[in-house]
């Protein structure tokens, strides 16, 4: 049978193991030293502080039907090492366990394989193991490894009062580009294609993340949207030191261009809410202190909109002065 | 609402993680210092070489239908200890990734973090961190971490001619266990009732694999059945040392009791069968210098049932005297 045609079930979990371990192999530079076939992975880690993440990708939930199975591969690296760079680590192994539907095609059982090791390469860190099952839809479970320096790790919580709140990016647009792709017939557009390029191949901010240790006072990626993740850093702070911190938003400083604003009215959604209440384009939500901006802004771009008080919460100051309490709307599951 | 009538999207994806962490919290001896709520847990590990595993288990195809909630959990955590264990490795962290079914139980729900985090205190290891999806079946994703003496770590390979091969326990159990549960009205017969135990809640022989980081030569655990991990023990063998060893194997040291064979056949199954193609007794599978046999007898009981020759191949020598190439079949996902 042609290649094109074979079904995952034609050569059954131990050759598809197989067929991971010497595309892996192949990988020359970060090739895992180890037997990639053994119960488990041993790896020399020279750090005593590990980070550890696990993150799981349901194709029904997370993957738009446009997305090739190279991207979905690449996905669930990204999911995970985003955690990793949202704690200022370093990332060191992934772990991948998949399901699969029984007539997966064999074609598309190796695109994903090869978007996860694209993926490791691209951030740095080997696949070191995993393990393979069957299911009616595509799952993939990852796990992501780091190490972070002693007392280097961003945490949620460990701002102060007069802190700044920044982004390392623009918000919204992989929210805009999900709605996009629910009825899309190929565009010219270059903030359609941006966007639809944010839905379908996010990338982590581990570079980021790296540069942000020695910076930021508190950090968190943003996957569930800004408004959940600012009541998360929000909580976090005070079930760890019983605070009075709050925050304030400023929508004069958040970074929405007129093209963004005029595409979103275009298709029926509010701006706002794209930005605030979807999340997915893996940016980091970080606060740092104000003395620290100008040292900061010579390694990366970002943008700070916000600052921490001690109003004990979080509210957005509009436009027009208007000043109220952030609602609290983020995606959440089996709601 | 009454809470044993409440389904899980009741509550939804935020209150239910906030319910492990409670749940994790009063748990404690284990209780894991870290907030568990941050993106991703940082371990604090004295050990420069540490070992990751994942293992992924779906509703249809690992827990029979007898199993309650609290065993899946605990099973969850088995199956990736269990792997730390053939490593002789000690367990330092385990992250639970879940997908479950909208309308799943609040309760049922509840069991099986309760079955988890039982788990993790039977096995000594803190439960730092994890995920939560939605699907149309449970399915429990989980990685276990752990650390290893230096080039004290069990693979597959290592041993040399002459050594023996031993397993920590009895088999054939769990694959009785399951066979029997397909037609089971309760029973007052103990073998019947130690095979449907095993089959439901195995047991990850984490004990055993410390014990034996000291003595033996290769391990690994047997959850694809006797005969199928024996020829993974011999590729890993070849591949890393291209080597002309075999495996020799004698049903005269097989431990099968005589109500172990009267049971099979009373169900029509063949004993050998179940003994060497099924799996999922969680017992280990090493190999050993003959020499330190009287001492390791000390420590732990074992059964050796074969040993090392350079005859390149691996053959069951039956009780008639017969020899015969051991036949692989074992369980094997996607075929």
């Amino acid at each position: 049978m042609e290649y094109k045609s074979l079904n995952v079930s034609a050569i059954g979990e131990k050759e598809l193991i197989n067929r991971i371990i010497n595309k892996n192999n192949m990988n020359s530079n970060l090739s895992f030293k180890n037997y990639l076939g053994d119960d488990a992975a041993v790896l020399n880690i020279n750090t005593n502080h590990l980070i550890a993440t696990s993150d799981m990708q349901i194709q029904s939930l997370h993957f738009p039907k446009q997305m090739s199975h190279f991207q979905m591969g690449f996905k669930v690296v990204t999911v995970n090492v985003s955690d990793i760079a949202a704690m200022g680590g370093e990332p060191i192994g992934f772990l991948l366990s998949m399901a699969i539907p029984k007539m997966l095609k064999l074609s598309d059982f190796d695109e994903i394989v090869d978007g996860v090791i694209y993926a490791c390469n691209y951030y740095n860190l080997p696949l070191i193991g995993g393990d393979t099952n069957e299911s009616d839809e595509i799952i993939l479970s990852g796990t992501a490894l780091g190490k972070v320096d002693k007392n280097k790790q961003l945490l949620k919580s460990g701002f102060k009062n007069g802190d700044l709140v920044a982004i390392t990016g623009k918000l919204g647009l992989a929210a805009l580009g999900f709605e996009l792709l629910n009825e899309f017939h190929g565009t010219d557009n270059d903030l359609e294609n941006l966007a639809i390029s944010k839905a379908l191949n996010p990338i982590a901010k581990i570079h980021e993340g790296q540069i942000l240790k020695n910076f930021a006072s508190s950090a968190t990626d943003i996957t569930d949207g800004l408004s959940e993740e600012l009541y998360e850093v929000f909580d976090a702070d005070h079930l760890k030191h019983s605070s009075n911190h709050g925050i304030k938003i400023y929508e004069s400083k958040l970074p929405m261009g007129e093209d963004f604003i005029k595409l979103s009215n275009k298709i029926n959604q509010n701006p706002l809410k794209l930005f605030f209440n979807v999340g997915e384009d893996f940016e980091l939500l970080f606060t740092l202190d104000k003395n620290l901006v100008d040292d900061l802004a010579k390694l990366m771009d970002f943008y700070v909109i916000g600052e921490i008080n001690d109003l004990n919460k979080i509210e957005i100051v509009y436009l027009n002065g208007d000043v109220e309490t952030l609602s609290r709307k983020g995606y959440e599951h089996l709601k």
